[in-house]
């Protein structure tokens, strides 16, 4: 954070900033806070790319009418432990809490749920819905796709999103387990903040336009693609994109939304695909009630033990030894929630564009 | 195949000689014809590591009463779309397929089935179980773990098994997509290869004893460990970290089975892990029904279309571009099952003691 300027704002400003820009565009009240609280958590757990630094193109999109501001959720099949959702081109942001709480619902009853949805928009961090499951004492999946920036191993062209995977675990005297992960070797947030320092990146990031391995961060930019997780056949990148294919399946075909190469793009003014083959973007949640397989409690403790047991692992040189998933986010939250959010300059001037353009007050002074 | 000396037998005839191996050692037939059956797909897909490769340690597991011959499946807890198994310390080959159907069944009431199992042993390729739920039409889900083999990343010691995922979703006139992977970088087979033909392995597959990255493949299988796909920090190995965590969750501690470093060992004679946290080895199965989500029909229409965009991908230099997941062992099993097996001699070996053990003949002469 020492490298570029920030300013630092407590996460209750941006929130109420974040909600109030929404009511502004046409969300109900209710709608906008939960839409403000997904953003929030994203800066709170220092997923930067993906909190308010992303209001200023949600906004965008629902003045230009390209998201409903009001939509119905329809629950086009369902059966005792599944639902498919047609999200009615509304905000990711609250339709995914919403579908979320479904998933969850059908837990309650058939012990586990899960909701494909269809006719979405961006949705945030995959984390926040999983973390919600904790809140209910069940354990949570969330999955989405995203506009087209992974080449398949051996294609030389984006065809896949960054199609991240989360899913969190309960412990009972412990913090839960919380995987959130994209299913590509690095983020595109890495290769931007490389060709903002003028710095190369690593080999194994990403191709580019002729499917090259490149270590320049504009030539993957400028018609390349991120690499699947393993990066190269022989370190396991076919699994990499097989992930990437699961996390489509799952949230696209299964639902009817845009997969692979045809999901929409997030921003005005970008890519449009060559076809649509679906609705909208789509995602995938499920939750699983602990009580409908052990007893909940012998879960926990045994959690308890498991991250005790990987904290003891003998350390690699030069490390403190393995982390224990969600062990940064969490560190992230803890101090963010006292201190502040720190947000870049460019961030902070799209937050004051935002504000002249809705006319909401936003103090830029930071603490 | 042409590096190593290999005899080819007709899949029928190992088939036929494990099933009465797994019968001299106690089994009923029928549950000797389905462990025989995994093993034998396993050969016909090209998964040489799990295939009769394996019979001589089950036969020693089995003969020296590590595993239960005769056990009896019962059901811990379960809901509308879910059940815990306790698998009595039965053979994998054959809890396995027997678990997989109760996750099948209970997606015929409720849309979806999930199954957690305890107190099992080592259940061969995951791949298995999710052909078996696409022969039902469902999407299956399949997870395992095993013996001790990978380090967390920053870890220097041995903590979770090589914990595979499959998952695979049926086409209409395609054939289907078929994920089955380890959550590590490379398979431990590929390392015993390079050992064998005195070769170096790539520097992203293991770490030495003391935690340092090794391209010497003894220095990895004298108390060294396999990396989680993704290898390093830089390129995502805590990525590969979580999804063998994710895998290990949900087979061992949601079933009561142990976990990471507890794991049971596969074979007679090698370590035994210092404490017991469960029971056995632990698996995880799911299944879904297509048409609780969408349009069976339209589900495998858009499955179509997926398979052949992705092969439409403009191929990366020196590739003839993209594979679909399933695509190398499918055209291994339309080849073996034409041709037959190839077995390297030292399995032709394993065979003809296994052999001698029982009095069962086997013709090694091969085709």
């Amino acid at each position: 954070m020492s490298e570029v300027e920030v300013r630092v704002y407590p996460v209750q400003q941006l929130s109420e900033f974040s909600a109030r820009v929404f009511v502004h565009l046409g969300l109900p009240r209710p709608d906008a806070e939960l839409a403000a609280g997904v953003l929030a958590l994203a800066d709170l757990r220092g997923i930067d790319s993906h909190g308010v630094a992303r209001l200023h193109t949600y906004f965008d999109l629902l003045h230009a009418g390209k998201i409903n501001p009001t939509p119905e959720l329809n629950v086009v099949r369902e059966s005792a432990s599944t639902a498919t959702i047609d999200a009615d081109n509304g905000l990711g942001l609250v339709i995914g809490p919403k579908a979320n709480r479904i998933a969850m619902e059908k837990a309650g009853h058939a012990g586990t749920g899960w909701v494909s949805v269809s006719n979405s928009n961006h949705y945030g961090i995959a984390g926040y819905y999983v973390l919600e499951a904790l809140r209910h004492d069940l354990i949570g999946w969330s999955m989405t796709t995203s506009t087209k920036m992974v080449a398949p191993l051996w294609g030389a062209e984006r065809m896949l999103g960054t199609n991240p995977l989360a899913i969190a675990f309960p412990g009972l005297e412990e913090p839960p387990i919380v995987i959130d992960m994209a299913t590509c070797a690095a983020a595109y947030g890495k290769v931007e903040i490389a060709t903002r320092k003028g710095e190369k990146i690593p080999p194994r990031w990403a191709i580019d336009s002729q499917g090259k391995p490149t270590d320049d961060p504009d030539a993957m930019i400028e018609g390349g693609a991120l690499m699947p997780l393993g990066s190269r056949r022989e370190d396991g990148g076919h699994k990499g994109y097989c992930l990437a294919v699961m996390v489509d399946v799952l949230c696209c075909v299964l639902s009817g939304a845009n997969w692979g190469p045809f999901a929409p793009p997030f921003a005005l003014r970008q890519y449009e695909p060559e076809r649509s083959v679906g609705k909208g973007i789509g995602h995938f949640f499920g939750a699983m009630q602990i009580g409908a397989f052990i007893d909940p409690d012998e879960f926990k403790r045994q959690i308890d033990d498991y991250i005790r047991t990987f904290r003891a692992t003998r350390p690699a040189p030069g490390t403190d030894g393995p982390l224990i998933p969600g062990d940064p986010e969490r560190e992230a939250e803890a101090h963010r929630r006292e201190k502040g959010v720190p947000l870049v300059l460019p961030v902070v001037e799209d937050l004051l564009d935002v504000s002249k353009r809705t006319g909401i007050p936003f103090d830029d002074r930071g603490i």
